[in-house]
């Protein structure tokens, strides 16, 4: 197998990291490009931030040895590369604090119209709407958290029903989990279907192949 | 809901980090656990490797912004608690090159006597299995790289068609994603099934939660 490099596949991605984002949101995906630029393609990565302290998936850890991971960023919102193809936001309890996550909010709105591709994962689609750029766009979110995401995006195209929305460059996931199934289908739509299975039987995952199916959107309330 | 405190749940976790582990095998399960320690009940991570510097995914990333992710351990091997309940061991490329992970088989040899419970992901079993501690036990491992794990561990029974396995407190999950199902179902004999459905449905993830339905054993190779 290799890369059709016809399709001028994604090479630069970059990750968005802010106190308390969720751990599987971020590396549900980036576990599937890892491996992707292990075995196929070699990819770059630029991990993200407000600044270069480690950045925490528990927010509020204080004192002793909280369950939290903390990831290191590569550059700051502000020394952030400007070639990036790819814009990874994930989601996380980090979100429902603005002053927390106002630094990612502007980077995403600044950077939007230069990147090739935005994917948010989970409540990262609430992040995003506040940037504006989710505004006349159909996109979808974490269901039991789907009252306060679409409050915080009233201009957005909100669809209830959907493990994961495309719209144009924008793909948004439902929770946390379905990040994989659209990382995959990220996967196969840029770098090849053959690739993106082979990639799944490796990691052992069965994956959800049909967007529109969500046995989980009986849990949003708006 | 709440915790069945008549269980004595384990409260305090350890994951063993190396360069090149795989993100997923750490953070499949480690994202169900801190929405554990956020929503019912408090844990504490010690995040463990042989140094102190960050522990990045990628193994061999020279120069440039490779497509790796970096965590910062809590204490090295040396200066771990005492007081582990539970280790969780994630496998990766790391895994193949002896000299990386020697420390982290040592340790593992060391602490297991003292441990309630012991958790591989993936190659991971491999590590464990170097250390001697799988001897005489039923144990699983990712299925495309099965040879090359049952190859570490002559004296393991390894079983080729599972999701994952537990022998007494020794619980080893297939590929990657297998730990994020085997992680639920030790939340469910620990702290409650209702709870772990809980976090599922949160997650938005579709559990297999039967241990011996395994899609994947068609890729082993003895």
């Amino acid at each position: 197998m290799a890369i059709d490099d016809g399709k001028q596949s994604p090479k630069k991605f970059a990750v968005v990291l802010f106190r308390g984002f969720q751990a599987l949101d971020a590396f549900g995906p980036l576990d599937i490009l890892n491996m992707l630029s292990s075995y196929y393609a070699p990819l770059e990565l630029y991990v993200l931030a407000d600044m270069l302290d480690p950045v925490p998936t528990n927010a509020h850890a204080e004192g002793g040895y909280t369950m939290s991971q903390s990831v290191i960023p590569t550059h700051t919102f502000e020394s952030a590369p400007r070639d990036i193809e790819v814009l990874l936001v994930p989601g996380g309890f980090g979100t429902r604090d603005l002053g927390n996550i106002q630094p990612a909010v502007n980077f995403v709105r600044s950077a939007f119209p230069r990147l090739r591709y935005l994917l948010t994962v989970c409540t990262g689609s609430a992040l995003v709407a506040m940037s504006g750029v989710l505004d006349g766009r159909r996109a979808t979110s974490n269901k039991k958290a789907f009252a306060w995401v679409t409050s915080q995006g009233p201009n957005v195209q909100w669809v209830q029903e959907a493990r994961w929305v495309t719209d144009g460059n924008v793909w948004t996931a439902s929770g946390i989990s379905a990040g994989i199934d659209m990382a995959y289908a990220f996967v196969s739509e840029m770098y090849g279907e053959d690739i993106a299975q082979e990639l799944a039987d490796r990691a052992e995952y069965t994956r959800q192949k049909d967007p529109s199916v969500d046995p989980f959107a009986k849990f949003a309330k708006m």
